[in-house]
């Protein structure tokens, strides 16, 4: 079975068929968000090392870290991003012990993670643009890494999604032609908004299992793009993720704070007969007691953890 | 496209592959329910009426109808149940105008129940017992209506799903025997609790692709059994109906009283394009909006349809 390995200093991550859904922490990232880009221009951190620990409590298993400020200073990424980069890695590293979506659009970037990023990163990304291609294939070669690869190239991300698979087949092809194997290509096939194309939901799950059955390699997705626009879009995520976890999806890059879509990663774990005993799904379901008692997701997700931590200690001595 | 077409007096419901998912409403049962056994047999419906009312307003589609009540002054439900049935069919179809679902072991009271029942009811249940189906096909065939098959036989539950699918393609075949076609028969796969075996899920999942794909049919299940025993079991059901609705489940008898369970199955139309122009999504998170501000589900249900129905009189006027 296809099995993407992803290492901290100390820790192993592994996205496959057979595993718990793999929850790609997406917030470290200031795209969108203006206040986090000012922050880090002016090299504070304050609001990277929350989101660190936050999304680790609420069960990220893996993080995105992503530089992409345009500083005022300095409008050229290319000189910018690598150096924030490495302090963002360095800095992310030290507060947990996760591993890491190395994410940029930058191949400096990328190479100035890679080379300050313990274990086995995931890079974040590749397309089947011929120059990305050539770019971020020879890198991840190089370090011996998995990439993301979005099903987009050269001419735009098409509505077709026999295109978007064709592009995905393209993209493991040509990573054959460096050596790198299937099992370190996570694809994501792009998800549309439902409320743009009525159809996105069911491409996503269509690509998703023609990706598993005929390439045979994990897949991830940006989830909650699919409910863009609409109201109430935590329920349509909380319904999308399991649909694309039963289509065979196992890996996201979304937001862990949010406990709805927490819960339905959880719940829908359990059904696939990835939650030995229900263990996890029992010990959410004490997080969400304890939110009813007025606690917030993250604090709650962290007692829980120091709780069942305890416990386990105790059972030792 | 394989079609299973329900009417009540003046409304059809069609369960299938390409309709959104079809709530059978679960509540009018007194199975489990000592207050409504014992409502029922003193001749007091108001709960009855109070359940048809409610579980409409909040979206069901169909409403499933049992009357198996074990009286105290009369031990023998073959006596007591299919007058029962008659009075209770009356009753909810003089309040609702939707689909109705004859539910009974009693031979006498799904005869009763479908010499009343308006328009095409819904039979529920046979199974491939021998005593059953040569007690249920031919009610079926002769009073033309559409039924469930659940997949236990004399030898009673398997928990191997492949005996479960043979189960089920028997009674297809013995239907067809009788002259029933395919698309009249809504197979129930028995969903067992996940907490008491972990292939739970994964065994529904399966074998509703195959009973569409080989078989051709429609699907049904109660949904909640897979939660059994768990605590959080919303959490659990929200997850189970979008996963069954990716795998091709068309319908379930389950509480439609339940916000959590209904917004599932409606992202789930969503997401499988079975909801044009998301109206019905956006009208749902109305509701959900009022229930923010304080109102109860069926309330904010009912005064919703109430403003949606003003609201295509004003168009029109």
């Amino acid at each position: 079975m296809t099995k993407t390995v992803l290492e901290s200093k100390s820790k192993t991550v592994t996205i496959g068929f057979d595993a718990p859904f793999c929850v790609i922490g997406e917030r470290i990232n200031p795209t969108g968000r203006k206040k986090l880009a000012a922050e880090l221009e002016a090299g504070d951190f304050s609001t990277v090392e929350k989101d660190a620990l936050e999304q680790v409590a609420c069960g990220a298993m893996v993080l995105d870290v992503n530089a992409g400020v345009v500083y005022n200073s300095n409008p050229n990424p290319n000189e910018t991003e690598p150096p924030l980069m490495t302090a963002m890695i360095e800095l992310v590293q030290g507060l947990v012990d996760v591993p890491l979506c190395i994410d940029s659009s930058v191949p400096g970037a990328l190479e100035a993670g890679l080379a300050v990023a313990q274990g086995r990163p995931l890079v974040n990304s590749v397309t089947g643009e011929e120059e990305r291609l050539e770019r971020v294939l020879p890198l991840v070669k190089k370090y011996n890494v998995p990439v993301v690869a979005i099903s987009n190239d050269d001419t735009g991300i098409s509505e077709d999604p026999d295109v978007r698979f064709e592009v995905a087949r393209k993209i493991v092809q040509r990573a054959a032609d460096y050596g790198i194997p299937a099992h370190d290509i996570v694809v994501d096939p792009l998800v549309m908004p439902v409320g743009a194309m009525a159809t996105a939901g069911q491409q996503v799950f269509a690509l998703v299992r023609r990706l598993r059955d005929e390439l045979g390699v994990n897949t991830t997705c940006g989830a909650s793009n699919i409910s863009f626009g609409l109201p109430n879009r935590h329920g349509i995520n909380a319904a999308f993720l399991p649909m694309a976890i039963g289509a065979g999806m196992t890996s996201a890059i979304m937001n862990p704070v949010r406990p709805v879509e927490m819960e339905a990663v959880r719940a829908a774990n359990l059904l696939m007969n990835h939650d030995p005993n229900g263990t996890e799904w029992i010990a959410f379901s004490r997080v969400l007691d304890a939110m009813k008692e007025g606690k917030d997701f993250p604090t709650a997700s962290r007692e829980a953890a120091e709780s069942r931590g305890t416990g386990r200690r105790r059972r030792r001595g």
